[in-house]
Order: C-alpha cells, then structure tokens, then sequence
C-alpha cells in the first residue's frame, strides 16, 4: 500500500475555515428561532430540510452515503485498504430553544475534514466515515440519543420506533415520513475509532482559557428523588417549636448535600433542579417537599460511596427534623471511559497545532457514549462562551471552532493510517 | 332598672349543649363535601340556604332581625336599657375544603346564648346582638374580612361591591342574587364591646391541655417576597465551583431565617410557604428562585427589627453565595390588641365555670379585628385538634365547645349589665 502521500501532508494540512463556516450560517438558517437560536427537533419538517441538505454536500464530497434504519446517517470515504474505518460525527438535531453550535459543528466539521483531505489529494490507510445521529437530543423523542443508542443495540428496535412525540405521533411513522428510515444492514457496525468534536457546555476551558478539550470520558450520574413529609398547618397560630416544616427540613438536606458534595471531590457535582412543593401558600407550612438530586462523578465509586453517605446522613436530619424522608432511584448511568490511545492522540494533535490543550471529563451524555460500547472512543470539547447551551444565545467562537477541526482532522488522519488500535497506546486505562 | 334577675341566675347559669350540637350538626348538612368538610363560600346558594335557616332561628328565638349593606346579618335581644349593645358572634362561611367549626361555633354559640338567657328568662341591662359576617374567609371574594372590614368602614364600599370571584360575578350581584343586599343605616356602631367564640387554628392549647385561650390580640404581620437570581447552567458540564446556583443560595437563606426567627423571641413565626423555581429541571441549576416569607409577632417592635436585621444579613449571604436578591413587600398588617378588661373577664369567667384556661395572641386574622378598631373587643379560643384548620378533618371536641359557649355566655351576661366598659378595668395595656 502507498501510505506516501499521507504521511507527507499530514504535518501541515489543516482545514478550510471560511468554507466550514459557510456550512455553518447554512445550517443556522433552518429552524431558525428569534435570539439566534435553532429549533430544529428530531424527524421534523426542518430536520429533514437540514438533512437533504447535508445528504447533498456528502454526495458532492463523493462520500458512499447509507441511511441505517433509525435514520443515522453515514457518508463514507474509502481508504487504500478494506479495514475498518474511522468514524467522525455528532448530530444535526437540537433542542427547542437550541443554538446553532450543539453536535452541528461536530458534524459539519467531520465534512470539512473529508473535503480538505480532497482538496489535498491525501488518501488514508482506513476508510473514513461521517455521521449524522438521529435524536441525539432527545427533545422530541425521550430519551435522547435514539439514534446512536439504536446503532449500538442498547436500545431495540420496537422501543424506539413506538417513542412518541408529544402530540402521539411515533418515531416510525415520522422518520418513514421525512424519507430517511433506511436499512438495518446499514448500522455502523465494526468501527477502528470514532471522534467527536463537539461543544463543552459548561465553563471549564473558557474559565481556564484553554481552546481544547481531550475529553477522557463521561461522568457517571444518579438521579434520585426525595420525598420530605412534614405536618401543614396555618402559619399564624402554629408556633415554630411544634411545626414539623417540611421546606425548612428540605433547606437544611440541601445545605448538606452540598457542603457534602465540596468535601467529596472537586469533580463531584450535585444539582438540585427540581422541586416542588404543598400546598405551595403563602400562609401554610409546608407539608410536603419533593425534590430532585444529581449526583454526579467521573469515577463510580466515589459517587456511590457519596450516595451511600448521604442516605444515612440526610435520614438523621430528618429525623432531628421531625420530619419524614423518602428516597426513590430514578436513573443511573455508570461511567464511561474513553480509549486513553485516543485521548493522547487529540493531545498530541492540539500540541502539534500549538493549542491549549486540556485532559477532562465530559458532564453530559452524547452519542460517544454508546458508541464507546463498541469502538474505541473519543471527543474533542471546544469552549463555550458562558458555559452556556441548550439556549438560543449558545456560543462558539470561528477560533476555537477552527483549532477544534484541525485538531479532528490531525487525529483522524493519524488514526485512519493506524493498522490496529492497539498499536498505538499501550498504556493502561487513566486512574481515575 | 330591675337588674335583680340577672344577678341572681348569672352564676349558675349554663347554656344547653345538645341544642347547640344540633344546630351544629344542621349547619354541617349545608355544603357539606366528603370527608367530613364544608365547602359553603360566601353569597353562594350554599350560603343563602345557611342564611335563611339562621335567620329562622333568630326569628324564633324572639330577635329583631336587621341586614346591612355587606349583608352583614344581626339578631338584637333588648335590654333593659337603650345603652350600647354587647355584640357577639362570627361568621358562617368556609373555606372551598373548610370544616365545621371554623367561624360557625362563634355565631351559633352566640344563637345559643339568647336561648338560654330566653330558657331562664334573664334580662340584661344592655342589649345583645348576634352577628354573622359576611365573607370572613375571603375564598370567594378576596381580600378576607369583608363584611366586618366593610361595616367598620376599613374598606369602601366601591371597593367591597367589585369584588369578584374567579368567574367574574361581583360581590354586589351575588349579594344581591341571594336576597341578602340590607341598608347602610344597619351597619354595626356604637357597640359596648365584642365578643368572638372561634376555634384556636394552632396546636397550643391542645398541646398544652387547656380548654380555654383567652386572646389578648392579633399577631403583626408582614409578608415579603423574595426572588433569588443565580445563573442556570447544564448539571453535567458545570463544575460546583464555578456555578451560581439560586436553590443552594436560597436554602441557605432560609436555614439563616429559621434560626435567627429562633433566637428573636419565642413568638415569632417565620413561614416560607411558597416557593417556585426556575427552570425547574432535573439537571439544569436553579436560575431564579421566588419564595414568600410571612413573619409574625405580636409586637410589632420585634417584627420590624427582625425584618431589618434580615434584610441585611440576608444581603449579605446572596453576596457571598454570588447570587442577586431582590426583596419586594407583599402585606403588612400591624398587631392588634384586644380590651385588656375583656380579656381579664374571660379569665374570670372561665375560672368561675372551673376550665384551665391561657391568656394567648391569635396568629390569624378574624372579624375581631375589625371590630376592634370600633370597639372594645376580646376573642375566646376553644382547641383545634391537631392544631387543624381549614381541612375536611378540622375538628373541636363536643365538651370544647360546651366550654367555650359557656365562657362566652357569662362573659357577655357580665359585660351587658355593666354601665361602662371602663369601669370594669383600669388597667393598662398589656406590655407585650
């Protein structure tokens, strides 16, 4: 095999930012909500538009496209060999105050690579594939990442298609309506690697102006819902020495858990976003509180052993409380892991750009998590102005879009000339 | 004057429980909803059938029956002279889920008195009116207190008049549909002094095993709302330390007006009844968080430091927690003070029947209020098991109320052959 003109170009090869941009104000363009935002929901009338449209620029770029039965769809460049390939995407779908920036850039990006690796004549070793997942957001259809979860079998087929949308309309019926349910035979199936570009969402490297992230994995999460009974009565005539106040009993669980959650670890995040509370008068001590708790860590033992604690803990309050606790598990998700020979690639390529560079661990789900079920796995973060997303003044800046693409392109470049994963890293799984 | 009569019967003198229990039990048939509870909110058909059944019975009982604008209803039993009248009574609407007792003991109690003294034929040197005000609850029509708000001329009668519910229908069309529209010239004035029988509301005197409160006046009160604006963020990807979240905030707000409630004086209640959030997600940190905060005294001095030492040091923790707080005031209603001599003879009286009884404040709003601002005015308090009010299950046992409706018969014969009100006690105000 001539591996030649790769490994020659590859040094200085980087993508073509203005035309990436271009395919960025296009895709702003439909779904477009006031304030700059997106709402473009899986399987509607504006995702398909945005679909056509990327079907058309994968077909000009001379990608092989296939449409696998979810309607995830991949565009594939071969390489000099039948091996199998690098996978390179995210999602087009958003949210419905959504910006123009979440999963879009990873897959416009993942595009932009495929046409510089054209531009420059530069032939791989690998196939390289796109993709765009369907519902990765999870907006219209629950849960999110339909599409990918569907891909990697950790959803069935039946489950997914019988999702409904909150009018009773299905999944089936409207991915069968937008003209993309495709093929089974057409899932990824047997990938070398796969990269995301994606955007950070949260704080971190605009907060430690650092342009790139080497994602390492995804934090583990439990969510659990707490049920605090007191006794109501009217707030005039009931002295605070004999009220059982459920809100106050709820006031102190929280400064506990948080003051807990500080002591654990500096990467443990707890969140309480949800609460409701009754009757919810003016003049009536509260009866009853229930509140929702995210529990958050990179590493799953140490989230456990929190939960652990804090069961036994917030039941002794309440106990000095004089009020009742009850703890229901909503949903648990264990960590992931990404492939370390892939985290040190986006940190060798980001080094070899002369970016910032930064090891860290995602807070939020994406399609990289259950496609780390069946290849080597990793995702590049690129700042968010604010840490904000998931709103309509959602932000990336044309720099660190720009540096997080041609950090895509050197890795991908790198792994798709690579023979076996294993190969290139020997190390162990990080310690964390 | 032949005040003969009355001396020689007042000692022995007791009312008759088991005709007070039926009318008791016939006022339970009228609105009743299930389990147990009364929904008869004022001017409605449940309220007229009320009306109409109360005014037969004052009928027979031998009193001149006037209505006043506010529909307002009052039964006057003669004197011997044509001096100011004692007046006692309450009022017979509820709450859309209110009990039996609430208010109703207070009117049928005074019902009761006029029979007894009709069953030993005792004259008064005073007259004694009976009194059932309209709308004390403020469930239909808000604010509460209308009918004896309107008659001591707190509100106006425009104001009174447009009430409406939450169809719409003003207080005047339903005042007048249920035929209880009176004359101005009937309004209460010139009264010698008040009484009210009402159930406690709170848990203290069936906490502490007294059957009697003899209520020295009304809690001040102040009601405050407070909005906590943090910044919301995706629970993942924002690390703890850089969040500004408005729940955490808050629930320390609230641990710190728990406690200095606490240290202040052990009258003051603090009551954080209503509480929303904002966005109210899972896994999205609280940007905005509004709560009420109703606090009580019956010393308005402690109220008011309170509330300035709390606006301070609630300032200053939303500083440290990084979060902005804006205070907006809602209600303010200052203590009242009942007549000191009226408080002393329900003391007496109760001590002369052989019940414990405690000098205690009211921690809600009744018609006493009012009345209070035009004449001498005292409530007596018969407990509330479980502390319960304004529910279904709201209960005041049998031997209660007997209680209560004795304390109350010879406390007004007491007061309605006295010349003037202050002959009775030279003392001072109370010094709370």
């Amino acid at each position: 095999m001539n591996l030649g003109v790769a490994k020659i170009k590859k040094q200085n090869v980087r993508i073509n930012f203005e035309r990436l941009k271009r395919t960025i104000i296009k895709s702003s363009q439909i779904g477009t909500i006031p304030g700059d935002g997106l709402c473009r929901l899986a399987l509607t009338e504006e995702d398909k538009i945005m679909r056509d449209i990327f079907m058309e620029w994968m077909d000009e770029a001379g990608l092989k496209v296939k449409i696998d039965d979810y309607g995830n769809m991949y565009g594939r460049r071969e390489g000099l060999s039948d091996l199998p390939p690098v996978l390179v995407g995210s999602h087009l779908d958003t949210q419905p105050n959504g910006g123009r920036f979440d999963g879009i850039i990873g897959v416009l990006a993942a595009l932009e690579i495929i046409r510089t690796l054209n531009d420059n004549n530069i032939e791989t070793l690998r196939p390289i594939e796109i993709v765009n997942f369907t519902n990765e957001e999870g907006a219209r259809f629950e849960p999110p990442l339909l599409g990918s979860g569907g891909a990697t079998e950790t959803f069935d087929k039946d489950f997914i298609y019988n999702r409904k949308d909150r009018e009773g309309k299905t999944f089936e019926e409207e991915l069968s309506k937008i003209g993309y349910k495709g093929e089974m035979s057409n899932r990824v199936k047997d990938v070398h690697a796969f990269f995301e570009l994606h955007i950070e969402q949260g704080p971190v490297l605009e907060n430690e102006q650092i342009s790139i992230g080497a994602v390492e994995g995804i934090q583990g999460m439990t969510w659990l819902e707490l049920k605090v009974t007191g006794e109501s009565g009217h707030a005039g005539p009931t002295p605070m020495s004999l009220r059982c106040d459920a809100l106050m009993a709820v006031s102190k669980l929280i400064v506990h858990i948080e003051k807990k959650a500080k002591c654990s670890d500096a990467d443990t995040s707890v969140t309480v976003g949800r609460m409701s509370i009754s009757p919810n008068v003016v003049n009536s001590i509260p009866k009853e509180v229930i509140f929702s708790l995210d529990i958050r860590n990179k590493d799953d033992a140490v989230r456990e052993l929190l939960i652990e604690d804090l069961r036994k803990e917030l039941q002794e309050i309440s106990k000095v409380e004089k009020v009742k606790l009850e703890i229901k598990d909503l949903w648990e998700v264990k960590a992931s892991y990404f492939h370390p020979g892939l985290v040190k690639q986006v940190v060798s390529s980001a080094k070899e750009c002369g970016y910032s560079v930064k090891r860290m661990v995602s807070g939020a789900g994406h399609d990289s998590k259950y496609i780390n079920q069946i290849a080597p796995t990793c995702m590049i973060f690129v700042p968010s102005v604010g840490g904000r997303s998931h709103v309509e003044t959602e932000l990336t800046l044309d720099a660190d879009i720009e540096k997080g693409a041609n950090v895509l392109l050197l890795s991908v470049l790198e792994i798709s000339n690579n023979k076996k994963i294993d190969e290139l890293n020997k190390e162990s799984l990080p310690s964390y």
